[in-house]
């Protein structure tokens, strides 16, 4: 159980607490501008954890810069927590479908309306809020690290490094992140695993230039032919991924998973409308879509291009053309394992008359956290304090590449503790976040910090 | 035999003839310019024509003006030639590629340079030569159409309309033109067939916007994979065309014509070199290289887009994609009927999830001109007075798309008497024409006439 006067500090001071709020998110932190929006930020955040209590400052790196922070105030038998946010925000552009100015916020209908206000300031606020409920009413539970990024809107290029010579600095028993989503409304979720990634572009070179269609047709490999039936050989009929070796390492879905996503409140139709396509396809035959974008690899295309592409027609066999092509990964697979299988499968598939070229533009792992460990089991009480029921254990199809290098690099599993809604419009126009889930999640925060002391007592 | 005095007609004032053709070459007749070049150039044809004693005019169109000409001075009895040529050219860029000004004419080692002194300038000239060489030394032997158009270059977007305006004006017993090459130095060489064109863009589309890759991966069905499904589907492993019934109209290759092509003096490493590929490729296996050119219909895709194409990565399953593909058609396949097996093959290679689209940007019918016709026979003596050589008779695999007006048209035959040679540059900068194949050529299209009012003696 949560302590009253936790629950009192957070509700009764609510109008304070936004207005704090409101001085994070009227700061444009924008990671790709050049300007002095992030430092600001990250001076802000220092200032504000300082004002909590904990050692806290703004380490430089070669992009924006992050902010470190630590408090050893429980005492070396309380376990210590690294809780992650993120204070870049994405660009508000187009600013002219905004209601409302993207960086003065405002409360309409009971949401506050502002770039940031969910993604990821608004999240990462609510962590911070159950710290300062902790800190201002008797003294925290659990001692703090404390990282918060500049760049993760632009992909995180820096962060590996910088987790990599922070380790000491940021040790902990447990580790929480609050950058995901209920699964609907009313229905908390924590988020288990994650997908990996290997993205590559492939291509495909013929003539030297682009020449005459009808005096070489025939006579000539084209390129954009050429690559297309390598890209179609990429699936067989099923729907299968036919890189060697693709499905060697991937874990089998398991049954009590299945029978936990049949529960879940997911309606084919309303996902359809969703990503905005008439019908549902795409994947492996005979798995249900929760399956297919969450437990299984899949890959696609992400763009293509080769030839004449202006209006109108072009006689001519292209020079050359190429493909961007991303696989999503889950446990156990390994990227470089993928690798080797696709450059293979090119090398395989390259005619007569073409050179063929693969580039790598990013590995990622993917990333498989215990559900049943106690940091897991102390969030889904926490998640029951703060919004009275419990968490739905989802997976999610995108990587969240700072999971994967905590677990590589510090050896810690996070919870992915979301509180927004699959509503909000993260990186569109009018992005916002509901009071209720900014109140209710800062009580499951700071729930979360009491369940963690006392499991280790 | 060709009469003495027309031989030295042609040779005796070279120099007037070359100082007539530069003036012609001077002005920059490039169709797709807005300026006067043109009406210049079609204007100058007139006064040439009319001083060769032809009626002759210069006729507006929606686009540049025709030249029509006529002569009946060789009286009822006599046959009637038509005439073509295009005195339109291309834009002479890279203009910093160009060892002389592209419209300042020149002769260096024996050739012309000038951008058109080739294509169609130098050609139609050798013909002007020819009617010249009659008209100046007792009279033309057969009465003359000539039609010289300015928008070759763009297409010809106006010439069907014209050439059924003009169809009465027209009318001939022959017809001749001269805008093709000898197969080979010393090698002159008749084009008797022509491939036409079936031209299609095809579009695929899938979600309303790019979506997330990670989130929606395997759950969508990605437009880009699906084309190139589509268009690997459009070939069998042999290279054959998968279209419904598109073999059935094609003409199977005459045993005499592959022998005439295998003494042909073609070298496949030459030629992979001409083409700039390491090596040859494409089209139906087990068939020859000039097969496949010439004789043979293709597939090619032109040109391919779709997704994220700019630099690195982006992680999104794309909205759409759209493949430009042509078929270059042999005799007697129907155009509209590839396009109805297209239409077919596209809306059932359409996946769920996925909308397509086909558009028609061309049909053209291939020509097949017959080889053993008075016309193509006097051709044949008509090279070897003017080139001392028996002409080889060989197919083409791009459309010249006046060939099959002609003959659907005003039902004529045409005989495509080209005096290029390979290594001229058309198109290119430095374009170029040997005199020796301008005044060969002038004495066998002299010939070529002489031969006519003999052959209906």
């Amino acid at each position: 159980m949560i302590p009253p006067r936790i629950r009192r500090y957070i509700d009764d001071n609510r109008d304070a607490h936004l207005s704090r709020l409101f001085e994070l998110l009227a700061i444009p932190s924008i990671a790709n501008r050049d300007d002095d929006g992030c430092q600001r930020a990250a001076d802000w955040l220092v200032t504000h954890l300082r004002s909590l209590g904990l050692q806290a400052r703004s380490v430089a790196t070669p992009g924006k810069p992050n902010v470190l922070a630590a408090s050893d105030a429980a005492g070396p038998s309380a376990p210590t927590l690294l809780v992650y946010g993120h204070y870049d925000v994405q660009p508000p552009d187009p600013l002219e479908l905004w209601h409302s100015e993207p960086f003065a916020p405002q409360v309409r209908d009971g949401a506050i309306y502002a770039r940031g206000a969910n993604d990821d300031k608004g999240q990462l606020f609510a962590q911070l809020l159950a710290v300062e409920a902790w800190a201002r009413t008797g003294g925290l539970p659990v001692n703090l690290r404390v990282l918060i990024e500049g760049e993760e809107e632009v992909g995180s290029p820096t962060l590996e490094p910088f987790i990599a010579a922070h380790g000491a600095e940021l040790r902990a028993d447990a580790c929480v992140l609050s950058d995901s989503e209920f699964f609907a409304p009313g229905l908390p979720s924590i988020t288990y695993a994650l997908r990996g990634l290997a993205y590559f572009e492939v291509f495909f070179r013929g003539p030297a230039t682009d020449i005459h269609s009808g005096i070489h047709g025939g006579a000539v490999t084209n390129p954009v032919n050429a690559l297309a039936a390598m890209v179609a050989a990429l699936h067989d009929a099923q729907g299968r991924v036919t890189l060697d070796g693709f499905y060697d390492d991937v874990r089998p879905l398991a049954d009590d998973e299945l029978a936990a996503w049949r529960e879940l409140p997911f309606d084919e139709r309303a996902y359809a409308a969703e990503a905005g396509v008439a019908e549902l396809g795409g994947g492996e035959r005979g798995l249900g879509v929760l399956a297919r974008r969450w437990g299984r690899p899949t890959l696609d295309c992400n763009g293509i291009v080769g030839g004449y592409t202006g209006p109108g027609s072009k006689t001519i066999i292209p020079a050359a053309a190429s493909v961007k092509i991303s696989c999503r990964l889950v446990s156990d697979q390994d990227p470089r394992q993928v690798e080797r299988a696709m450059r293979s499968f090119v090398a395989a598939h390259t005619p007569a008359g073409i050179e063929s070229q693969v580039r790598v533009y990013g590995l990622a792992r993917p990333v498989m956290l215990p559900r049943r460990s106690p940091a897991m089991q102390a969030a889904a009480i926490a998640y029951e304090e703060g919004f009275g029921r419990r968490p739905a254990f989802i997976r999610c199809g995108a990587s969240v590449p700072v999971t994967e290098l905590f677990q590589r690099l510090l050896g810690l599993d996070a919870v992915l503790m979301g509180f927004g809604l699959p509503s909000d419009g993260l990186h569109a126009p009018n992005e916002h976040f509901e009071l209720g889930q900014l109140w209710g999640g800062a009580a499951t925060a700071a729930a979360f910090m009491g369940e963690l002391a006392r499991g280790s007592d």
